[in-house]
């Protein structure tokens, strides 16, 4: 539906990681090979961490692909970890409340893929968000709720255990509703420090989701590429689609199953995913 | 807040009711004399009806004062009743799901003004939608939420009931959140055949409305106007605001009532605010 | 580059003829099969005759597939001749000047193709253009070079001559500047009561196009489909590309050729391309 | 007809001079006092300079009031020499390659004010433009073509020589076609290390401009002021209309005068408007 990227390490210019020469994000709002639509134009967005205390989030109704201010920024802003999105509507309208990434206070969220039939389950799951976290939704995009519902249920404590009980009300409400399988997707989320990205479908059918391999492996690989040589060790691409033209430069997150990166160790682990136990009266 | 424009009567040209001589409603988007804010120009819509099932709609987030497709739309359709509204944001983003008028099924709805406090009461409110109703919602707009009230409490059947309930909820709702002045503004609502017009406000002290006076009446006083020839003898023009140059052409809506006009006869009465009988375990 | 519709016969609702249940026009915006990019994203455009002394023109930088002010217009228009559309820019900026159709009076023009090395013979080509024209210039499209330099040349009185000189300009121009192919496209334009339709290309592999054949025929073959009884014997429509489900009621317009209908007998020419006389000198 | 603001100086976040408590400059879109126009809504830009080989440049159609992304952007982008700019159109439509700043190189360029008559003029000031510079200019703006002959006539070498020489040619050009008064109107441009200001008009009522008092000198009037603590003392921001709230801080340009500051010692000297030698012929 989607295509997204997220990248932590040194910081570099956003422009060097967007607008690669091969088959680059960019290129994939026009021309998706692994998305469910080969085009994604329906707006698009970025946020991204500096010195300054909140991220900064650029987000637009324009296709990505002709976007003259998203190549100004690119090129001029430096960052050591940003998201970049870009939209293929399903549902909701095209405008920038429904772009990704999200943000609430010092974090960012973004998401490919759905909650089916989401206008019969959207108003439980709304009520289930905290009264003090409801007027801080701005759009009508299922994303959106999906991220209140995780800052509800601890998402700032524990990503993974939030995101997987979410997760787990969303199956909840969609089975009493009726739907077969509520979740389709991957995710990320950030604090600006740590990278969580996830990937899990109701179906066991997730959308595709890599991880770019370790710096120091692909300069073994690449030894010319120059830009491997000025990123940071622990440099790492997330992405919805591989990028650019490095066969080996890219592993697949398994089925169900999230990975943790940026400050400190890398994780890879399985999502548990079970409805928050408040919800059992749903 | 707004500045609108409700027009019913013989079919006309849109172009030759908004885009007047002097002091136009389009005019009124850069130099408004009576809203409380001189520009409303954060996005506009026009609402239509013609021999189709259900009304159209345009609406835009640009200002309407340099807007060439409003020009263009508006030279070339005909209706028998339609609905301008300019916009003046406040709080809620500028975007085309956020612009009046609203529509649900063959009924039109916009307002000038707004819900005091909005993000403290907007969760309660929407709690009071009719289930069935809420995935209707498209925007984030306070108006829309008003509008979604007064469908719940029956405005396909009795407007002015419904209306009355629906701000007297918005009323009981605000003081239990300690809101002093809940509810403030004009409203024009209608279903292709009557118009009605509301004014009121908590505080009693509510935005400008104005009646196009008799148009046998306007004859007599201005016989050299051809346009008053052409309409019919029941055209009617509500506005925030009179349009034109035609001095003792207007008549203020009285504080706390509301006129309904069309097919059928003219009334005048005043509004009965209350909140539903359901509603008084809020 | 671009996808286009051009209808004329008896009124019809512009909903009826864009948005077909299969492969539609707006489809084609996503998923075009025969044009040189599966994606017209770039905006859209609308031009319309009615009763009014000019033809109306919504134009929009959205796509068009989830444009909803499209949807609306389309769905309450009527009109006996209109054109539609769908832009993929090469070069020129995404703004609503750059948009098709182009209009000059009671003229609409239209184009899927492009000058090549635009950037190199527009000066000249602009120069060409009569003074008194060259304020109507709006935007920086080849194509609306073309269509002021088609009117310089005598539109309004034959326009097969004029476009065949206005292409002949191109291409001497062209040739100058060491331009191997310098046109390539096809062309719509009309006064509002004849249809003039153009292919050609300087390599002689112009863009495709098609007529819907005789409206009688294509009862014969689809004696079912109600639309066909609805709409007079008269009725045509051109495109870039055949939309809808019905084999066999397409004809291509043969190569380097025009064909006119509308209002009186329809024609089918070869294209006379040459410079204009007063342009030997370039 | 727009407003507009420079800063040079020392790197500042570019929110802290645009937002600043008082008559800010993004309030001046919806709310100038000294303008042609109250409003100032029909877009806006802003360019910046940073490590970068050439100024960023974001430019939208949107209001500058509500913009979302113009916040984002000045909250997180710092810079040592940046221009911003509010237009109001008159004439040319509102999109984003009509919006100043204008960029060529490493230049950047913006005005206040308008070339009368521009359609009766435009046509001979284009082909006074160098050929090659032709095919780099992007929209349809007087203040465009003006930056293009300036460009054509020395700006790179000698800004007030060029600057002088483009607008006495505007003055003939306009004299020709009987315009009374060709030019009106403040510019700025620099090359990310020297602001060049002009105040002229031939009329000799220009639109106004002012400078900021010397850093020093202003922070004995304001001791308490921490802003004025924190940038360099070579700090100056030159605008349309005075921002902020500290009276005695802003100094007029006088009429028919330019000012230089930035790297390297300020000037003040009276502009010389006279065509270009080459032009006697026009």
């Amino acid at each position: 539906m989607c295509r997204w990227l997220a990248y932590t390490g040194s910081p570099v210019l956003i422009h060097d990681v967007l607008y690669t020469q091969k088959h680059s994000l960019i290129d994939q709002s026009l021309h998706s090979r692994l998305g469910a639509e080969a085009t994604n134009g329906d707006g698009f967005g970025v946020g991204w961490y500096d010195n300054e205390a909140t991220p900064g989030v650029f987000r637009s109704i324009e296709p990505a692909w002709n976007d003259e201010n998203l190549r100004e920024l690119a090129a001029h802003v430096h960052s050591h970890l940003f998201f970049a999105h870009l939209r293929a509507a399903i549902g909701s309208a095209v405008q920038q409340t429904n772009c990704h990434p999200f943000r609430y206070g010092g974090w960012l969220w973004m998401h490919n893929g759905f909650l089916d039939q989401f206008a019969a389950t959207k108003r439980d799951l709304v009520l289930a968000i905290d009264p003090s976290l409801y007027p801080e939704i701005k759009g009508q995009a299922d994303t959106e709720v999906l991220f209140y519902l995780a800052l509800t249920l601890g998402l700032q404590d524990d990503p993974p255990a939030a995101v997987g009980q979410a997760i787990g009300l969303v199956e909840a409400v969609g089975h009493k509703h009726g739907v077969k399988y509520p979740f389709q997707g991957t995710i990320a989320t950030t604090n600006g420090e740590r990278l969580w990205v996830f990937r899990y479908s109701s179906e066991h059918k997730s959308r595709s989701l890599f991880f770019s391999r370790d710096v120091r492996t692909l300069r073994q690989l690449y030894p010319d590429r120059q830009v491997l040589h000025e990123v940071s060790d622990d440099a790492r691409i997330v992405v919805s689609e591989p990028i650019g033209d490095l066969p080996g430069a890219w592993e697949e997150v398994p089925e169900c199953s999230y990975g943790v990166v940026g400050k400190g160790d890398d994780q890879l682990q399985t999502l548990k995913v079970q409805p928050p136990p408040s919800a059992v009266s749903v």
